[in-house]
């Protein structure tokens, strides 16, 4: 725990999965409906300061994270990242990306290609109650007893 | 293979390490000394288009990566990223990042903040001699016949 750092003071976004080690945030990106960021929940600087299975865990939970994505929005291009210059506590980017989207083919932290494309940007976002239940349910598969306490509770 | 893909028909960089399945190459970059790329041998666009095994050899990999550089460079941060938006043929950038970088606390994709600073520039270049042999023992080290291999042949 950081006083100073973000992702340990707030969420990060609309939490979709939390569990012990991690969390899966949805960001409010007007531009990049369905960007994800998946946390961990640690103040940790790098991967190389988990451990092994720590990595493992948090790399199997952005791949969670980008097969939900390709699944619901069909992306042209998935974008991965762990950057943290700004905010030193681990995090990655999990961005859909398409060839009408403002920086296509560039990073979307590079200078912008083109108008946003409005119609595209509303289609995609009502496809994202679909991107929650795929991530939920990805959680969920493979965590049987959150996925049974889940059913109790609804 | 893909006729019009550039990591397809080039290494893509100096060549530190190459088996079977994946690369690692170290850039010619005049602002960032030590930046490696990880690239997939063969033309696969995203993570999730690896079987699980084949994702946690890349991410293994990237990681051995990230602990040869910062045991030799000693970078205030790595950057992770793996976008493809240009070159859709799995690679990873591994790069090391300081505050007095011309991006830093940016992406390297972002706009500039400062003049490079040369001094420093050429302190990190004298350091790359380290990082090759530190990437080198670690690829060697789990290929234990590779490296007996290596041996044989000095």
């Amino acid at each position: 725990m950081n006083e100073n750092c973000e992702l340990c003071a707030s969420a990060g976004g609309e939490v979709l999965h939390a569990d012990e080690a991690l969390r899966v945030v949805l960001i409010d990106d007007a531009q990049y409906p369905g960007f994800c960021r998946v946390i961990w929940n640690a103040h940790v600087k790098e991967m190389t300061d988990l451990t092994p299975a720590e990595r493992s865990r948090m790399m199997m939970s952005v791949m969670k994270v980008e097969s939900a994505l390709r699944e619901t929005l069909s992306p042209d291009k998935i974008n991965l990242a762990s950057l943290g210059n700004m905010t030193p506590h681990l995090h990655w980017h999990v961005i859909p990306r398409y060839a009408d989207d403002v920086h296509f083919p560039g990073a979307i932290w590079a200078h912008e290609q083109r108008e946003p494309h409005a119609a595209k940007l509303a289609e995609r976002a009502g496809q994202l109650d679909a991107l929650r239940a795929a991530i939920r349910a990805a959680f969920a598969e493979s965590n049987p007893e959150a996925s049974s306490n889940a059913a109790k509770e609804s």
